[in-house]
């Protein structure tokens, strides 16, 4: 971040289930870890750093996760280049779809404005070998009513205290809890496949997953209506007993002003 | 196949990335290696043998495989239960999906009529980690009235010599190259994505992946119209220079009388 580095913006995408998350960590088999790795095969300087969007747990998916990082000028690749020479360096569960050069103002993590995750689960009893690690499959029916009548209720501004994991040691607690959710959509699909597509100005530590497993939860009768109640009026100390596993949940988007 | 035994028909699933093919093999790594031990710790018979209606080479997937095996009588297993049972013992990249009962004539093998593959390609640069190992990106542009076209000629009863390869010391050449494909199905898909699909009585080694290279590489530009229509016609000696990668091969259905 100085006259001589330029700032580039990358869209990342990845299959979750290969890796120990996004962020950095002793096992060096996270995303972050790879791309570091490949910047800094690609452009022989050792300490760049990449920051995301935010950390995603391991075998949670990104469609458009969001990094940055600072690249020395005048190292002789173009804008379209950074794709293409990263990728050779990469596994194949990690792709750079797109690269943009921005201004020295512009951070992953804090310049973001809100986040897209979607989740996808299916009802049944035996889970498609092509799905495995990337849908949820939950054996109980679930009526459909009250999964959409808990997403519209669950969507605006709330305190989501009941709905965050403690982040482990290594995390600060949030300043705050509340969040808005802009949106959830509940688009039923063909074969009792399920997309629930959370949009909002941000997520606290495993809250879509505690959304989830607490929606279907609710719709497959397993918590009560009354629990749930509960859960979204923020009662102190009322933690939900649900959490929607890893393998359904994709980062979709992370949006700027 | 005795007064002592009843024989079931499995349909089974795969991905065929995590395993060594179809066939038994030294690995013990193949799909038939896999259920045949799933069926040994089931059933206690450490020797039933499961017969597949084919092959499918590493890499190559399966939605709907067919395979038949003969289970002594008294097992006090359901038909409902072989699958449950069964996916119990097997890793998550195969499920068998269906079982029923069949009479003692049926043969996975000698019984089918016919066989129907999808072919899963994408053109474009970047292939999405979702779909590594699960389609075939190639990077040419595609003239589809040419794919059309020859996906028509291909249709109906031709020698394909041209479109087999040798199966190595462990096959007998097929005593026939001659075979109908009752139907090709070009499905152009959103984002330069598309779906080949092969209906037929029967297909030689490789045939799929011979026929979908030869169609990519002629509507690419790459196989001149002069060399595709010797290859249809079966001039002798010739072989399709291109074979499309297991990748995007899917063995959807196979027919019985």
């Amino acid at each position: 971040m100085s006259e001589s580095t330029q700032r580039w913006r990358l869209t990342i995408a990845y299959d979750g289930r290969t890796f120990d998350g996004w962020q950095s960590q002793p096992s060096n088999n996270t995303v972050q870890d790879h791309v570091e790795r490949a910047l800094a095969k690609i452009t022989k300087v050792s300490e760049i750093r990449i920051h995301g969007s935010g950390r995603t747990d391991a075998g949670v998916h990104a469609e458009g996760q969001v990094a940055h990082f600072d690249a020395p000028v005048g190292l002789r690749l173009g804008a379209e280049n950074w794709p293409m020479a990263l990728n050779t360096q990469l596994p194949p569960q990690i792709r750079v779809m797109n690269s943009e050069p921005v201004g020295d103002d512009f951070h992953a993590r804090f310049s973001a404005t809100g986040k897209t995750y979607t989740y996808r689960l299916a009802v049944g009893n035996i889970l498609s070998p092509m799905s495995y690690g990337r849908i949820w499959m939950t054996h109980s029916r679930l009526d459909s009513t009250i999964l959409r009548k808990a997403a519209e209720q669950l969507e605006g501004r709330h305190d989501f205290q009941c709905f965050a994991a403690n982040g482990g040691s290594r995390c600060l607690p949030p300043k705050s809890t509340i969040r808005t959710i802009a949106r959830i959509e509940c688009h039923e699909m063909p074969d009792n496949h399920w997309e629930l597509t959370f949009s909002g100005d941000g997520f606290l530590y495993k809250m879509v997953r505690m959304l989830v497993g607490t929606m279907v939860g609710l719709a497959a009768g397993r918590i009560s209506e009354s629990t749930f109640q509960q859960l979204v009026l923020a009662q102190p100390g009322l933690k939900t007993p649900a959490c929607a596993p890893a393998d359904g949940l994709y980062l979709v988007t992370v949006r700027y002003a």
